[in-house]
C-alpha cells in the first residue's frame, strides 16, 4: 500500500497538497483571538485606535502598549502576540534609524513596511533575525512621508496592502463593515478619531474609558494621546 | 513484514516512487488559486495584463502590485503568493543592477530569467537566499534586449519557457485557449492590448475597471499604464 | 485518506491549528506547580514576598533563594524552575552591569525587563544564549529608577506587564483576589509588607516562619530581609 | 515485539535491506517519463538527436533546449528534469573553462563526465553545490578530444558508461533495440543522422518537424543544426 | 480527528503538557539505581561516605572512585553514571584552577557548585561542553571556604541546594530519615564519621569493609581516608 | 503501554538491540549483487581478475573499469556500486600521492588500505569527505612494497583483512571454495592467472572473452592486461 | 488520549524512563558476540591473550590483529568491532605521543585509559573525533608505569575499572569464573601465561594453535609473542 501524498510534506514552512501554508494560517488564527485595532487615513493624517484589554485592576494601563512609535513619522497598532510585535517593531526602529544615518533622510513608510514583511516572510529559514515560526501578529502601520499620509496592513505571511481604513483582531469583521459604511476620502482627522472610537466601542465588551483604549495619530508626526485627550474623544461620541 | 517503498523517501525535496517532486506540485496548486495574468509578445513589444482582486473598497488599488518593473527593459506579471514574488523580483533587480555595474550594459532577458530560476530551483538546500520550500509563484517576464522583444514563463520548479503568448493563474486554462485562437505573429501592440484585456474580462467575475486590472508594456522600455490609459483600452473592447 | 491538519505542525516553537503555542502553555503549567510569590508597589518602594518550601529539615533555608538581586536598584522574585530562573537572572545581571559600564548610569527597570523577555522569547531558535525550550519560570521584577518605583511581571512567552500588585505560582489565583481587595495606591511600604505576608500565609500549607518565607524591598535600593526583620513582620500579622 | 529491520534505515541516501538506494531508483523513474534522446558515435564524430515535446503552439520552439553545448568540443542531450540538467551543464561549463584556463588545453570528455558524476553522486551530503536529492536527469555526452570522438551516458546514481550508441527517456527501450540492429562501426556521420532521426520518429507520437526535434553533432566541434539543416535530414528519411 | 496535545512536544529538552521535563526525570531514575552516598556537615568540617559496590573480587577496589577531589578545599561524592560524574568533576577542576590563576584565591564552594550546574542545565543545547542528554548523576559537594564548611547537593536538572546532611542513591530514602533523626548542629567531625558509616551499613547488603566503602573529609582541606583510617571508623561502630 | 526497546534506536549509524549495524549489513547485500572479482597472492606478485558484465553490445567494454590503479605499486578490483568505488579509489590516489610528496617514498599497502577504511568507517558522521551512508563496495587491494606482495580485502564496515586469496561479489561463495582447494603458497604468477580465470569462468553465466573480463597484476608494478594478453590466458584454460 | 511517557525520549543518547541508555546496552551486546580476550596482572607485568577467529584458511593470520601496541609501555586486547577498536587505539597512540612530546615522559596508564574513555563517552555529540554511535568495543589495557604494572577494562559507556584479571567477549562469563578461581597476587608472569591460555582453550571451539591465538605481555615494555613463543606456551598446557 502506498502512503498518501500528504505524508511527503512535513515541515514548518512547506506547502500542503492544496497549495496552502498551514503555519501561516494558524498564526492568522492567533490574531483572530487578539484585541481589535482600527486605522483610518485622512488627508490630514492617519488615526490609530486600539482596545487594551486590561485583565486586572492591578495592571498599570500605560504598560499595555498596543500602539508603538517606529520613527517620528511612523507608528503602528498591533493585534496578536505582543512579544512578537515588539520584536518586529524593534527591527523596524533599527531599520529606520540606520536609514536616517546612511541617507540623512527618513525612510519611506512603504520601505519600512517592506522591511518588516521581509523579516516576517523568512520564518523557518534559520536566519539570525527570523523566527522558527511565523510572527503571530498583524500590524496597522500609519505614516507620513513625501507622498503624504499612508496606512499599511501586514499579516503573518509577510504580505502587505495599502488601505484607506482597516480593522484587525477579534472584532475586525464587524469593524470593517462599519468602516466601509462610514469612510469617505474627505474625512477630517477629528471625524476619523470619532469614527474609530465609536466603532471600537461597538466591538468591545466593556465600557470605553481612557484606561482601556489607546489612540494615536501621525499628522505629520507620531503622537500618542494622553488620557485627557482620549477622554475628549470619548466625550464627543 | 517489510515497510513499503514509500517509507524511504521523506523530505521537502525528495522524489516519490513515481519520480515526482510533490512540494513542487503543491506549489503549482497554490498558483491555480491565484489571480489570472496574461502576456502577449508582438514585434513592437510585449504586453502584460493582470486581474487585481481588490477584496475591499477600503484597499488602495495602486498598492496591489501584480505587475512590477525589474529593470528599464524588463517587467513581470505574477500569480500566486505575492510576498514570494516580491522576493524573486527583488533578487532579479539586484542581479540586473549588478550586471549593469559590472559590464556596463543591460542583462539579457534570458539571463535574468535564468537567475530567477536558479534561485527557485534550490529550495530546501539551506542556501542563504533560497527558501525552505518552493516559491509559490509563477511569473510572466516581459523584456526587450538586443534580440528584440521576448516573453518568458517560469514555474515553481525553476523551469522556464519562452512563449509568444501565455496565461497563468486561476483562469489560465480558458485564457490559453483564447490566446491560441487569437494570437498571430503580426499583431500590433495595440491589438495585443485589446486581446489581453478582452480575455481577462472573460475569466474575471467582476466588471473590468481601471481599478481592478493592471496593464504594462515593454516597448522597448517598461511602462505601467495609468488609470486613464487602462480606461482607454477598456473603452476599445 | 488525507492526514489531518495537525500533522503539519510539529516543532518546539510552532503554532497549533487554533493559533496556540503549546510549549509556552506547558511551561506555564510548570509555574502553576511552583511556590507562590507576591509583589506590591507603593509610593515608597516595592515589596516582594515568597514561600520557600523547605522540603527537609536538613536543608539550609538561606540556600533556597527565590528572591534575587539583579542590580542595586532591581530585585526579582521567581516561581517555577529555579535553575531556569538563575540563568535569566544571571543574564539580567550582565546586561545591567554592561549598561552601567557603557553609559555610566543604571539601566531602567523596563529595559532590564525587556532584555530578560527578549531572551525568553527566542527559545528554540538555536541562539547561543537561548534554550531549546521556553524558560519554565515567571518573575516579579521590582525596581526603582528615574520614574520612581515599578513592578513588572513576566511569563514564559516573553511577554511582560507593569503592575501595581501581582501574585504568581500555585497560590496565585487566591492571592490575586486578595490583592485586588486590599491594594490601594496610598499604601505605605510597611502596610504592603503586612499585606504581602498575610496573603502568603493564607495560601501556604505550613505555618509561616522566618525560615520558610523571604521578603525583600527595593526602596530605592534592593534589600533582602534578615530572619529577624522577617520575624518582625510576622509579629505584626 | 521487535520492529522489523526496515525501521532502522530512513533517509534520503541510505540503503534498503536489499542493498538498494530508493531515491536513485525513483529519480530513474522521473527519467522514464522524459522525452527520448539518442546518441550515435561514428568515426567522423558523434550525433545527438532529441524529441522536443512542444506542448503549446504559443511556445517558442527554440527556447526548449534539450541539447546544450558544454564546451567547443563537448555537447550533451538530456532527458528528465530540465532545470536539473541546466544546473549540471552549468557546472560542467565552469569545470571545462577552469581547465582551459589552468592548463591551456581542453578538458578531456571523460574528465568532464567524471566531474558531472562526482556532483551527482554526492546528493544529500549538504555540500555547497550538491542537491538534497538526486539530479533527476540522464545525459548523453558527446565529445571529441585527443582520443577521437566519444559518447558517454550518465544516470542519476552518478555512474557513467562509454557507448557506441545509446537512447534515454520514455522511448529508450524500443530505440535501444533499433540501435543495436542498425549500428555498426563504419557508419558515416550522415548515416548516423538518418538512423537517429528515423528511430526518434518511431518512438514519437507526433509527426517529426524541424520544430519538435533538435539535432547536434560534435565533429570535431559542437554544432546545433538550424531548422533548415534538420529539414534536410527529415527529407532524407 | 485532531491529534492530542502531546503530539506537539517532542524533543530531548521540551515540556510535557503537565509542565514536566521527562529526560530530567528519567535521569533521576538512573540515580535511584546508583550506590548510596552520604554527606554530613559539622562545625569542624564535612564528612562524605560512599558504598563502592565491588562487583568482582578481581577488581582493584582503589580504582572504584566514588569520592573525588575537585580542589584542595572541595571534594565530592557521586551516585549514578560514573563516566558522567568524571566529566562534571573534570569541568569543576578546570574552573577552580582557572579561578585560582585569575584571582589568586580559591573559588568559593557555591560558585563551584553553580559552575557545575550551569553545565548540567544546558544539556541538549549543542554547546561544546554540554551533552545531548542530562548528566545521569547526583553529587554531594563538600567544601570549606571563607564562610566555613558547606555541603551542597546537585541533581540532574542543574538545581542545587545547601544542606546540613544529605543522602543520595538507591538507599537515600531510608538514609535521609536516619540522618534527620541523628543530625544536630553540634556534632563533632568524629561523630559525623560514625553516623555516616552506621547509616551506610544499614542500607548496604554486604558487610562493611575498608574495601567496599570510601570516606573523605574536608576540614578544612580535602582528605580521602586510607584503608586503615576507614578500618578505625568501622571499629567504632 | 511502554514502547518496545527498538523504538529508541533510529539513525543511519546506530546499533540494533542485538548489537548490529543494519546499514552496514544492507550495504553488504548490495555487494552480493555485484560482479565477481578474484585476487590471488603469489611470491612473484598478485593477480586480480574481474567479470565485467557488458549489458549491451553498444557499450564500450574498455569503459567498464572494475580494476583500477591506485599507485604504481597498488591496484584494486571492486564489486558493488561503481560510483562509490571510484570515490574511494580517488581518495586513495590522493593519499598515496601526498605520501610520496611528503616522504619521498611510496606509501605501504597496509597504510593505503587503512586510509581507505578510515574513510569508509566514518559514514554518517558529516565529515567533508565521508558519505551519509556506507560505501556500497568491497575492494581487493593488490600491492607490492618493502614487505613483498600483499593482498587486502575490505568490506563496507571499514574492516580489512590480509589474505592469500579472496573472491568478492555475487559468485564469491563458490569461488572462495575453489580458491581454498587450488591455492598453495608456491604458485607461480602464471598459474595464479590461470586459476583466477578458470574460477571466474565457473561463476559467470556467459562465455569468457577478452571483452567481458579484466585481469591485472602487481609484480612489482601495476599492469592491466591488454585484450591480447587476456586472450592468451583464456587460451591456456 | 495522552501518549505514553516513552514517546518523549528519542535519540541516540537519551535516557529511557527507567534511566537506561539503550544504545550503550546494544553496543555491549555487540561485544558479547566478539571473540574472547583475557588479561592477568602479576607483579612481573601483565599478560594479554586473545582468540583470533581465523574464518578462512586463505586469511593471513598475522593480519588479524586483536592485540595492539599503544605505546612502548602500553598494549591492549579488544573484543567487538575491530574497525572501532582501531580508531580508539589510533586516538590513544596520538595522545601518548603528544604527551611524550609535551612533557618528555610517558603518559600514565590511567591517563591513557581516561583519554580513551573521554572519546567513547561523547558519542552522538557531533564532536570532530567522536562517533554518532557508541564504539562497539571493549578493551583490556595492559601497561606499566611509575606505579608498576596495571590492567584496565573499558566498556562502550566510557566507564573503566582497574582489575587484577578480566575476560571480555563471548566467553567472558565462564572465563571470569575460572580467573577468580585461579588468580592470586603471587602468580609469576609465566604462570599467568599458562592460566590465560588454558582458560582461552576452554572457551574456544577450535583447537588452540599459534595461528588462532595471540599473546602479549607488558613487562615493563610491550611485546607481542612470535608464533614459536606462543607454541612454547601451548606446549606447557
Amino acid at each position: 500500500m502506498f502512503l498518501t501524498r500528504t505524508e511527503y510534506d512535513r515541515g514548518v514552512n512547506t506547502f500542503s497538497p492544496e497549495g496552502r501554508l498551514f503555519q501561516v494560517e494558524y498564526a492568522i488564527e492567533a490574531i483572530k483571538l487578539g484585541s481589535t485595532a482600527i486605522g483610518i487615513k485622512t488627508k490630514e493624517g492617519v488615526v490609530l485606535a486600539v482596545e487594551k484589554r486590561i485583565t486586572s485592576p492591578l495592571l498599570e494601563p500605560s504598560s499595555v502598549e498596543k500602539i508603538m512609535e517606529i520613527d517620528d513619522h511612523i507608528g503602528c497598532a498591533m493585534s496578536g502576540l505582543i512579544a512578537d510585535a515588539r520584536t518586529l517593531v524593534e527591527h523596524a526602529r533599527i531599520e529606520t534609524q540606520n536609514h536616517r544615518f546612511s541617507y540623512g533622510e527618513p525612510m519611506t513608510v512603504e520601505s519600512t513596511t517592506q522591511a518588516l514583511c521581509d523579516l516576517a516572510l523568512r520564518f523557518g529559514e534559520g536566519d539570525e533575525e527570523s523566527m522558527s515560526r511565523p510572527f503571530g501578529v498583524s500590524l496597522l502601520i500609519a505614516g507620513h512621508d513625501e507622498n503624504g499620509p499612508s496606512l499599511y496592513y501586514t499579516d503573518p505571511s509577510g504580505t502587505f496592502w495599502q488601505c484607506n481604513a482597516k480593522a484587525i483582531g477579534s472584532g475586525s469583521e464587524g469593524a470593517d463593515s462599519s468602516l466601509q459604511e462610514q469612510f469617505n476620502k474627505d474625512l477630517t482627522l477629528k471625524e476619523a478619531e470619532t469614527i474609530a472610537l465609536s466603532i471600537l466601542k461597538q466591538v468591545m465588551e466593556e465600557k470605553v474609558t481612557p484606561n482601556n483604549v489607546d489612540i494615536a495619530k501621525v499628522s505629520p508626526t507620531y503622537h500618542l494621546y494622553s488620557p485627557s485627550e482620549v477622554e475628549a474623544v470619548i466625550t464627543r461620541l
